[in-house]
């Protein structure tokens, strides 16, 4: 951790002119280096353009509060342009920055800070506040049914369940207990997700199924009608838009259900066009065809196949194109498995399908987010070119686990801890975790991450979290850079001990229960900070000091600072004042911990776990001149 | 570094019994653990097939001198597949084992050991000893040209030199000073490469070109009648191989020289077939052509040509197939910048331009070697699709100096230390550049690597050394895994202050002078240590200790295990005994410093600057049993 003080740069406005610059654009960068860091002969960047690398010589901009303004000019030649520090002391010494931190030896290109001129995420995108729906358990609609029926007649795979009925996380029940949840049941409750502080709204699968998750869709061409059909959608999202959430669907790049409608032409007749959209195998090679983790209801897509790409993902006939065209004005994707998508033995399409599914998506609405699920090392797939942020699990949501569950716990399938073990982190740790993780995004990338405490495919955070490390937990995913998920029914302190046992049907009326109205008002009380500090969602971070128990940082913009403080027990942080000029005009925004200055050093306790925040005015940076000014792309 | 000791894997026999696995083939893998490492309660493989983790278990081999063997099976999914080892303590700690070393949190992708299912390199290419010439630079033929004439008639772009003339590193003299060195002079001292233990010579470009360099090619047609032409490459080869030496060519895939026929024939008409082989740019965007970091005389290839790529690269009447096959019957190629090549704003046609090369040289010559020249991080295009190995000086070339040069060298232009200045390493830093920048390389394409003490695009290693290091540097060179290379000179003690100064031409009959003797006799001493022991070639490497002064570590095989200590100075390293439990059959190979064991401890201690190894027996490993039997895939 820095101390002493260490140089500093990321890539939010403060530090970068252009957000979205175009390729050719030159991009003013901007480096902040504490005065105790010691004299310096030169200071600038290293790019490497077309593997080549070149340096940009930085000037001295300014001097403020102790730290020194460097700035170089750095020009976008390739769509991805990496970029690191130099600084070399007076006495010799090379210091190189990338976004794994400081080095005194040479970095590696995937470490570099990245400057990206592919067409960039919707601006709203970072800003966003996401809460996460699986339609089967989240409310049966009243006036839909009508009077007198629970459910809509229950199909044959189903096996029907009372609302309050215990979820089964083993086969048959897993996948075939059937709640009833249906579309109009979440457009009856947006007034709780506008409580909560919602604007971007995630649903898991909503297409024909012969299961409760429908990952296994059976047709991409129509809504289930279990969950009211296409009207029940076109009515939810204008009613969502309404109140300002958007909503985002859920496509399964990967793999159909066995049941689908391609599938069982394929099967049906080998000279069917559809034969070509899976892997059938020959006799010779034991006959039957690829399916996810081999799993034979979730036959895997072959991409490269020209009428898949037509039918599914490509131009505006495709279902990528037409649920977010009018009627139903979706406002993005989340895309299933991204990470495995077009990926089989010497096969690798994974990057013609993302950028196809990209492309439509501009084509169709350019305003609409795609996000891919990649649960682990996602560095490789997501530099920009297709998906705006990933759906992972390794730069927040495991290391999170890792520091704030209780030692030994176990963590069920779903949310990828080898073995179903979560080994216990000091909150060192868990700083190296995120940023080792982190450090292979773009920052673009970053800002339009989620950050999840959990998800349907998880056991719940609440289960075997240490007790009174839920604002901390909460906390962290609103202010680290990322989209904060709120997987529902979390804000009602729900358990579950694995991705099947955590699907619970949402326990309504409970609101103001004992148990449940601390936990909802943490929810609102945290949400509501995070849209009310736009600095949570596109400043810098600059991380002040981390110990076993607690982690502080600062978001920071030109307009506003917000000081962090995370701890899991009882805790003290300590550093040096200069890292924070003016905590002086620090004001509390959430939490009881203790924030002093004096002597030169800054001190941060709690007397428990808790999350605290902070208000402070923006980071004194010079004012960008004449052409450095922030420009946005068009 | 590993003190206490830990546990150990690598990409060689005595870890992997497949050394070139076919897609779909089960390959064994063995994880050594010290006993001292603590009880274990699971040990086992994490693979990512398709992006998807995978957990194999391993079983407990068998216990030898102090060491577990575990074992794992991994079947390859993906023509590269990444591993890592987990092991979880009965203390319930995670310990992840990558190419980077252990990490108690998780690690990434490209960290991982990697097994690859593309066509391996030649057999003989780990065990190779190159020797790189730049042929102006060599030696002036006797017979070819005829008594009285010292050269052939200089062309009119040269500036002739006498052979005995300093070269000129500034313009014009640079590329136009001509010593007149040609082909039948190489093979005239074909004596000295055989007296050195050379047995693959790297000629740098021979096709005709308007420089002394010739990477400014005008035509790939021939070979430069002032090199002797066709007849004199032919005559080459023939001579070498009768020796048992290969010969591989140069080419440039990034550019040709302004004089080449194609891009006069491309500047001639713009309708003629080879415009599109280069970047021209419209009067609307200045004119001109795309070229080289903006040299003129060197325009960039557009490889979206199909045309280029079949004269060039692709199929049997190629350039790249045709100097392989007779009469030439070159052994491979080193290719110029590739890390430039196709490369160029958002085009990036690099991956199908290797791959086109390597496929070619596989229908022409499969037993040719292809290595490119990436002299930064390479990790990314080396991942075995078609590169064998990197011409780069990431792990080794620049670490290396930055341990042996004399504080505050300066380094002119070629090697890519920013702004020309070294920076000074401790043995600590050197060990973690080179480890850094070797994790990102499949083990084989490790073996490839040209472990380089200079170039002639460098300065010269000789030219600010630490007095008495170039033992440690050319020890390092043939015994750490790579291909140790013999820049021309070198052998002779020649300095150069920048890439051109030194490319001195060769100063025959100095070899029994005072000052060349002793170098002379290091270099066959250290080539020759290399060819006689196999181990250095494809053994494993386990690192001992690393101290500010001195490395120390062991190559092994089953049949044989070399103890290697290099040092800057008068130094002392100590590690714990278990870590080499056959010590105690140590026999000196090579240099003076001394070996002790005592009390459970090993020292390794030298009065001054210098190299050291030991022979000792292979490794104590249990034998692979019935199908995880070494096998080679054809």
């Amino acid at each position: 951790m820095p101390e002493p003080l260490t140089p500093h740069h990321d890539g939010s406005p403060l530090h970068v002119s252009s957000q979205a610059p175009g390729l050719g654009e030159t991009v003013q960068v901007r480096l902040r280096v504490p005065e105790s860091f010691g004299p310096l002969s030169w200071v600038g960047t290293r790019s490497n353009p077309n593997r080549e690398p070149r340096f940009d010589e930085a000037s001295l901009v300014a001097t403020v509060d102790g730290w020194q303004w460097w700035q170089a000019a750095v020009e976008v030649e390739n769509p991805v342009h990496g970029y690191r520090w130099l600084l070399i002391g007076d006495d010799g010494r090379q210091h190189w920055l990338n976004q794994l931190g400081l080095s005194s030896v040479e970095t590696r290109d995937h470490d570099d800070f990245k400057l990206v001129a592919h067409e960039p995420a919707p601006e709203w995108a970072p800003a966003s506040v996401m809460y996460q729906i699986f339609p089967d358990r989240f409310a049966r609609s009243t006036a839909a049914i009508g009077a007198g029926a629970a459910t809509r007649p229950a199909p044959d795979w189903a096996m029907p369940a009372e609302w309050n009925d215990p979820v089964d996380p083993v086969p048959p029940g897993r996948s075939a207990q059937y709640y009833g949840g249906d579309l109009d049941g979440v457009r009856e409750h947006l007034d709780h997700l506008e409580s909560l502080g919602i604007d971007l709204l995630y649903l898991t699968p909503v297409f024909p199924a012969r299961s409760n998750h429908r990952y296994d869709a059976s047709t991409f061409d129509l809504v289930d009608p279990l969950l009211g059909g296409d009207d029940a959608l076109v009515r939810l999202v204008e009613a969502a838009h309404a109140r300002g959430i958007r909503v985002i669907g859920d496509l399964t790049s990967n793999h159909s259900g066995d049941a689908h409608e391609w599938f069982r032409a394929a099967q049906a007749e080998p000279s069917a066009p559809e034969r070509d959209f899976y892997f059938f195998k020959s006799e010779a090679e034991g006959g039957g065809y690829e399916s996810w983790l081999g799993v034979p209801s979730l036959p895997k897509f072959d991409w490269s196949s020209a009428e898949l790409r037509r039918r599914f993902i490509a131009g505006p006939d495709s279902v990528v194109a037409r649920f977010l065209a009018p009627p139903f004005d979706l406002d993005g994707w989340r895309i299933d498995v991204a990470n495995m998508t077009g990926r089989l033995g010497s096969a690798d399409l994974n990057a013609e399908v993302r950028q196809t599914i990209r492309r439509t998506m501009l084509e169709t609405k350019p305003d609409s987010i795609l996000l891919g699920e990649s649960t682990n090392d996602a560095a490789g797939d997501f530099q920009g070119d297709a998906w705006h942020g990933a759906m992972t699990y390794t730069p927040f949501t495991r290391p999170l686990w890792s520091w704030l569950q209780e030692p030994g716990s176990p963590a069920g399938g779903g949310i990828g801890f080898a073995l179903a073990r979560v080994p216990t982190f000091t909150g060192g740790d868990f700083h190296a975790a995120h940023t080792t993780f982190a450090a292979g995004f773009p920052w673009s990338t970053r800002l339009a991450t989620m950050n999840a405490l959990d998800t349907h495919d998880t056991p719940r955070f609440a289960t075997h979290a240490r007790p009174g490390t839920l604002p901390a937990a909460l906390g962290l995913a609103v202010t680290l850079p990322g989209i904060p998920v709120v997987w529902a029914g979390d804000e009602f302190g729900l358990t579950g001990e694995d991705g099947e046992a955590s699907r619970t049907p949402m326990p309504w009326g409970s609101e103001a229960s004992p148990e449940v109205a601390p936990v909802l008002e943490t929810y609102r009380a945290l949400l509501r900070l995070r849209r009310e500090h736009p600095v949570l969602a596109t400043g810098g971070i600059r991380w002040l000091a981390v110990g076993d128990e607690a982690v502080a940082f600062v978001r920071e913009s030109a307009a506003e600072s917000v000081l962090v403080f995370a701890s899991r027990s009882a805790a003290r942080l300590e550093f040096d004042a200069a890292a924070l000029p003016a905590v002086d005009a620090a004001g509390s925004l959430f939490g009881a911990a203790r924030l002093a200055a004096s002597a030169g050093r800054i001190t941060l306790e709690s007397d428990a776990a808790g999350f605290a925040a902070w208000s402070l005015p923006g980071a004194s940076a010079p004012a960008w001149q004449g052409d450095s000014a922030v420009t946005r792309h068009e």
